[in-house]
């Protein structure tokens, strides 16, 4: 369903003398009273955030924001070359690789997760069992399982487990993300560790957090990381040397 | 200068154990230990936040995150409609928007507030008007200043004034601000007043942020309030009737 | 397989005093010897069209270029509201909502059309059959099929079939959309038309164009139809009146 | 000027049987009668190319469609590694590159010619020079003079000057691109090539083409060039060694 009649929206409104953001005046309201995740947990959900879900979400941010001259970076880079009068549009096209391939798994993660804590804790084992078994005799990639860097384990995953602990989630879902590892390296007989993609769609579940904006979190990161890329090549720009190595590594060849 | 020989980055590098960002281990030095905002700041800077710093950042980015239906919001949610398989898409979209006509003149505000602060005090007066007088007999807007709705004021700026005198800013440039928004009344004989550009630009000077990242703070900030309008798009669209009522408003005409 | 170790380009390069594209020198061999069109297809394939190709192309281009104030026109128009110093970033935010909802069906249904033509005549009514039953049964739409306006036949799809058989086309993947649309009709006993999807993945088969590519030239005629927009919002500016006849069909309401 | 109360487009509207575009029927007079190129123009000016006007057009399109691997094919290819799901995507990052530091300035050059062939026959010269000197002195670039690579002169200059003074061309604003192009060797005192974006500026000049359009041109020509790209990315991925070499090319380095 993508048509509605008389949609309404409940974020915003204004009038000349005031700002209104879901109900609360944002001047008096929330200037100087939210900070920026508080801020956004509130816009999303209507509500502030709990102590856990705040230690969630910052965390979940902190932990996705920068990895280096990634393919979105690369992007943003050699767009700002060409384009130094868009500061937007350089963010814009690092975003536009922040697809299926390499990020939004955490979401099909948490699904797997819910299915495995359903059930009570005796069949829990064997539920993540069935779970690696479909997916590997399906041939497919287990969402959040997997990692081609660190292959001796994703250390954001050990680290947000013991941050969101610490902040007082219960850890039935963390429990179940092993559980799940487990499975699928008894299962595939390969060295497949979980990726901090199945430990954030776990603390977003922990903290009771529709997992469904997980991307959306990983998209807001993004941006202020490809913003401080953006920041850095205007000082040190480096999209005019990955231009010149990336036209060497592919060379011209004739089709016969 | 956009060519460097031998570029290098100062943001972060990582190995098979560990990500490395800025000098720190991400997960042992800043997962848990800071927030987003910290974080974000750590990563344009090199350092982490003093409490002014951190209260400025904040409290920008809270005040530009979300203004309802702008045009931005308007581009992700009609993108959103034709390409729901693309969350970076519709909020590409909507950033993209975030340009030089309505965003993005805090940095150019700043300019003109240090060469006020840049005089004694005694001078300070007659560089605001001086300014101003520049701007009026050339014809041009003044960055950071007039707003088509908030006609009494912009309630932002007085807002962020308090918020961030309590934080302990010095106000020098906040007064500037002030100084120049009587000049250009003065001169113009209109009803123009201080937008919340102008405030964003005093603020981080305040703090000792280079008001060059600026435009960055308001991409970011953006895109939170755009993925809030994605997530809300999904229970509640809004994109068709938008696209209904755009097609009705704009009627075709032969041209001669 | 989306890693290759030593990939090569086979489009194009050039030394200081030429320019080469697909082994043609540009200067000599292509400009003032090829149309865009032509192009286009040499650049794609390797080779230039042959005549019956060249009807296809340019047909489906210039029936697929325009429709007016369509969601990307929509997106295009207010986005160059805010950021009229980027015309490429207009248009760009155009071009992403050209995504699965409303275009880029024809290679499926160019699929289809191959299950049916794969077999002898006298089998192909009955698979056709098969497959609207398939995706009635499965509740799935029948890509190509369907039009929310055009209820009593997509018109562009009679003159596509037209055009292309007076320029040579056997007609037998244009026979087989016919069969499945007869087929959809009856199984689903509800009036679902052939819309122009179908038609383009049936033009391309019949001059042996992979249909994979339909999507690409989806994007380049919108991309000038976009071009086209923006230019007539320079002297015609409908951005600002689309901002707020949006605004005003979607009220604020306080969630409760 | 950017608000108009009741604008109306002149470009196209539909009913339940047929399309309209700029007067025409969609299926009865465009397809089939026109070609992409001449549907291009007919949807910007309102009337069907001159034959000078398809050579200018089809001859500045082809020779700006395709130039390797340049920043934008970089952007296309590294963001469909991450979001294959989204050709429009791809293809828009790569639009974002097209900025004011490599394309878009025919438009600046087409004014100045214009002011050249303003004036009689006999005081061009003298003009060209001014121009020359006046950008010389203010330490800017001249619009379409000067190329990286191409420093013999760049092959297409020559070759658009061929073929569109073989379709009609009067050649009075190629003949002012070479005064100017002389002009600016002798005040510099530097090997300052004529690049094809003066070529390009003067050619729609002597086709009385608004050169306004020419960044549009420009935009349309390189999407068809970025969806050749994806295309060969689909069966020879280089956006996987684009990225290792990127990131091996610009190392970390500590900030002091």
């Amino acid at each position: 369903m993508y048509k509605k009649d008389n949609p309404v929206t409940h974020l915003c409104t204004s009038d000349v003398d005031s700002i209104t953001i879901r109900g609360k005046d944002l001047c008096n309201d929330l200037m100087g009273h939210m900070n920026f995740t508080d801020f956004i947990v509130f816009h999303f959900l209507g509500k502030e955030p709990s102590t856990l879900q705040r230690t969630v979400v910052d965390t979940v941010l902190v932990c996705i924001m920068e990895h280096g001259m990634t393919p979105s970076a690369i992007a943003s880079r050699v767009t700002y070359l060409g384009a130094p009068e868009s500061l937007q549009g350089a963010v814009a096209a690092g975003l536009l690789g922040a697809g299926t391939r390499f990020v939004g798994t955490a979401d099909q993660a948490a699904a797997l997760l819910k299915r495995i804590v359903a059930l009570p804790m005796s069949e829990r084992k064997d539920e993540a069992k069935r779970i690696a078994k479909e997916h590997h005799e399906s041939n497919q990639f287990l969402p959040g399982y997997g990692h081609p860097i660190h292959i001796n384990g994703d250390p954001r995953v050990k680290r947000l487990d013991e941050v969101i602990r610490d902040a007082g989630a219960n850890g039935k879902y963390l429990d179940a993300m092993y559980l799940l590892g487990d499975a699928i390296k008894e299962i595939s007989g390969k060295n497949i560790v979980i990726n901090v993609n199945a430990a954030i769609g776990a603390a977003l579940l922990e903290a009771d957090i529709p997992p469904e904006i997980a991307r959306g979190f990983n998209i807001i990161a993004r941006c202020a990381g490809l913003v401080g890329h953006i920041y850095e090549e205007q000082s040190e720009p480096a999209g005019y040397k990955i231009w010149k190595v990336a036209d060497e590594a592919v060379p011209y060849q004739q089709a016969d």
